[in-house]
């Protein structure tokens, strides 16, 4: 329900790992470029009980409310799902308060989208690193370059884990995809890695040059 | 300049990281509301030359432009500060065309949290991972259970590399924060792991049971 | 939370019975209007955390959301008041979608009062009823004049309930208050009296001329 | 005229009892959702007194005008069915001067359902009474449990009607309907009962554990 | 009550001819722009029945609502008046419908000027007439210019009265004020004169030439 | 051009004469009202050259703009006729600098209906008069009831024009239509009258009682 | 009156000439943003007689009126420009009825800037032309660059007036400022060269190569 | 695209020398108005990519940005084109920061009409000029009267270069065209003549008398 760039992106990922996908909008012109590409794409009200009856969604396991401007839409929406007893139901909050109420009215999993890219923004704004993602529990991956002192060693020599308290996980090598590093993987200042570690850790191997 | 969602998440983030921040929003409750987080916090229009001239924003080296709904300021705000020579310009969009116009002034980095938080919640939603990044060439990161065929062995003797094509690079013990795997490393169904690999064998391993 | 007709009529009644009452309304004309009669009326936005927190809201034991036309508001001061954990929460609907949100919320009674009194009018634009009021379960309260077939009897001898399964609870001579009625009590034609019994049987006594 | 909340309830409990209703209303989807379940149900715009001829509106002998938030299609058109001689005009009134007006222009009855529902809920949210019911001249009836001190006696012998100054008009055992108490009715805590009297003393009364 | 080009031309001939005028409209400029030349000239809002209370129009024995374009607006300060009792009230309607509804408040006196200066403007607009009033039973007063064949000769013996059936009643030589016309006045081509009679005879009248 | 209630009322007068009448408005509604009464009644944008021309509007002797509310569409109508050189424009002014504006374009009369009732109703509002009527150079007539002073009296005896200054022109008998008034008119307490004379003259005379 | 951008830059240029000039407009950032430039520059609505008049607009030779968007304003303001008498009134205009109105109020200048630069920038867009400007009767001025056929040789030589029909009016070359062209001129292929002719000549000229 | 007062002026003098134009607006009025003068006339919204492309705009080797007053339009528009590779954009521009913006989005020209309007017209507003145009690098061409003291001689002998430092360059009789202006020319009183010099020297000739 909603197909802004967050449910289009959502519903167009979800069709290319073949799972069939009702995309539902109220705007005719939205339906109509996305109608190509997804399993089913109507044009309706998802605020009305009877328009979603009709088109089965009571029947559905999973359903995701991806309205983005119109918060009372959202939750007239998530509010119709839930007492559908649809079993899994995703939806995305564009505030807190938005997000609260989601939960109360039983939301399963409430989605902050410009709240999660903008810390993880903030990480990539600040430094030289290329990629960031923050796992729960102070754990991150980080993209980056590898730091000079570490060029040209074996990883198992380069003291990686020891002196900076991050590991390297994966490298691309220009021109190739990314492969898993090995202890005898040797980084090249052309190189593209992955690192993992404690956030704070991360970070600063990447502040190294 | 910016400071909704997207714009005060970021900004807090950097904050917390011992960044300086001056945070620049139209809207007086917003500013008031951030005065006491942000290093600085004023209300501003981010559109007119000498205001961002008066606020010293022209000799900054980082800015990001945050505003997320209106277009035209928020291309108004990029044109000032890419005339501005500032060398580091970070610009959201909300459509392609609105990302297309900010590269095409010179923006040097163009951010859709919208459309990046869509892709990522599909797999979500698809299955039963707990979190899910993709780094560029088809390499992904997903947090999930380990399923129960190496549950109990030794991760060098469970095949997990060679079976599944996947990597597990961290595990988390219940109650417990994030630690490497080594060859060594035992898992237990109840503990949540990273594994990192291409992007559908990642997704088919933590579809197992 | 709330100074409509609804708000307002509630508010001063219980004021009426010596109960203290802060009433909140963003329309200042209105929270002025009232700042006599209420204990304590403040202009307020009651959809803020912050604004409820220092009004002291949170420590109230009972509190009525009774905004009419703005929804959204409605249940932004609703989510609130739940999380807040205020023991008795009540609250306005001005449709089905809305009530039955309010009630996922967690809000402990919901009111309707125009579908309400337009089901009670149309009791009493049909026939010659002065009032009525239906208790659940089929059981109602008819304010009325006496037919003529029982004007001048007692009630025990007028068979009121053997013939028409009503009792006549109250009775109320011209220029005077209503008493209880008792098996001796005689009707005149000017009295007004208050009749009990099945919704159809009490109407149909009210019917008789 | 005007099927919101009010006059769509108003209608159905009309046509429940087997009364012919004409449902006018402007908005096309709310006489469509009508349809099916009232008389006549046309989408017609009830301030023109040509449309209200052609609907032989003027030949009728009662009209509701249940027009709720535009006071001035209200006053057109209870100025029309005035003009028309319609017998017996209800109309629904959202403030005091609305309500005025109504009467200057000879409405036979003004209904204040906000207000109304606004004074009778006050009395709901203060106590332990379950519903609330005033008749005008100060006599009120109230659906309640009966306190601890009443249970167990016969009504003849608990003494309520002199000690209380209420009379206990019926009672409603767990699972059944109401029936009429009588002298020999025994009350038990898990009963239901409405009590009749004057408005202090059936409050009073209800407060009682 | 109302400023505008009606009730401000009303206001101002009043107090040219003595009258104390109390002027009421909602728009500070215009009430500004009238405060040197009206008695008293106040911005309030005069559908407030305290707002009125307050400046004493309870109390007085004529007023005029004038406001112009807001429908509501006029009928609720109408309504007021009534009810505060003003011996003579007197509104300016823009439709029939807006008329009907004055007249059933209980207004003494409807005025519709856009109606009225349409029709009148009619007769000028269709012929040789210099000014042209209808009083009411078919009896119009016309400026005009006399026509060639009773140029010269006495009014007693030009047969006006009988060969037309009209009677000049005024006449006005170039450059000089109106004057009765008496048996020998004798007109001039160049004059104009005032001519009474039934609405057809006098037109037919002016259209000699 | 217009048919709001001054131009309705024009064309309506004119059409009684036998005047043939194209009447052109925006709005379908108001020109089908008026299709069986007009001789022609079109929809059309009068501010478009190419529409009046297709009307052949230029072609026409005599043009009314009625345009009622919207300044610029009366001006651009105007500005029309004038430029096709139609040789009698009449057109109605809201305000002064409207109606200056129409002069500056060359449009041969400018009416302005509100500000004249406006004069002429301040004349009834004050006094005893029915009626008033006021022709330039401060000559005026008024309807009114003839004082006590002069009933019963013939009118060459009452010295009405010698010690009031004012002729009176008609009488009209009750149930009757008005008549000339002649020397040996004697007048009724019931009568009504219209007498001409000096403005100031007339009004003293119509106060007396 | 008006500081677009056309009055702006009008405003601008002749002060730039020492012309006094004062600048209205009834934006107040518009006015403050030119008061250091402007002799004098006041914020007023230019569409009030008092206004001007305390301006003392109506004792100035010259005005214009560069009110953009809102043609109402722009016709009021030329309404009252010339009821003052102002010798030269100036006027742009952003249609061609808007145009026609001004003419027939009396303005003395009318000016199409869009239509006039639209015209002009075609011819620059067809060809080669580095700037274009029509004179009336079919005389245009060109800046150009010189033919390869002309370079090189003595003005009087090149035949340029006899085969092109056009003469070289000026020179100017790289890193210079324009002087006179005379019959010993010799040109260079990166001179710019301005030639006046006809305007087909002239064009035609300058798509030699 | 955009076929406004400037776009529709461009496209018809371009048709006017006959180029094939393909004119594009939003507005079907608008459109249709033209679609007898252009070659193409289309209704349709050019800030769409695939509108553009389904009309061949990709393909264009020159294509003008004339839309007026939605900046944000503008912008995606040109932004389209630019992406498009079409060589040859050009784009009007209605500020400053409009203007920067499409010349940082890579567009090849900006035009400013009203800015530029506004300083030709500040010439000709302060002078006895009868049109005005400035090159670059302070050279002017001036139409206007010869002053007295040079007519009636040869040009060759009035001194005018050596005296005023302009050159006459073209001459006009009455009832004729332009024609160059030679050493022989004698200028009459009457004559139009076209002046060339520096900015100054040609206003202070033309102020002569």
């Amino acid at each position: 329900m909603g197909l802004g760039r967050f449910g289009r992106s959502l519903a167009l990922e979800l069709v290319d790992e073949q799972t069939e996908v009702l995309g539902i909008d109220e705007d005719l012109e939205v339906v109509q470029s996305l109608s190509g590409a997804l399993t089913h794409a109507v044009r309706a009200d998802s605020t009305k009980e009877d328009v979603l009856r009709q088109l089965g969604v009571h029947e559905f396991d999973r359903a995701v409310v991806a309205i983005g401007t119109d918060i009372e839409a959202s939750i007239l929406t998530a509010s119709l799902l839930i007492s559908f007893g649809v079993r899994d139901v995703w939806a995305k909050a564009i505030s807190e308060a938005h997000g609260r109420i989601l939960a109360q009215l039983g939301v399963h999993h409430v989605v902050y989208p410009e709240h999660d890219m903008g810390r993880r923004v903030a990480h990539l704004v600040r430094g030289r690193m290329l990629d960031y993602i923050e796992f729960e529990d102070d754990f991150a991956m980080v993209k980056t370059r590898p730091p000079a002192e570490i060029v040209g060693l074996r990883l198992a020599d380069s003291g990686v884990r020891s002196r900076f308290g991050v590991t390297v996980v994966a490298v691309k090598r220009p021109g190739e995809g990314f492969t898993y590093a090995t202890a005898d993987t040797v980084l090249d200042a052309e190189d593209t890695i992955i690192v993992a570690g404690r956030t704070r850790q991360s970070e600063r191997f990447s502040d190294l040059r």
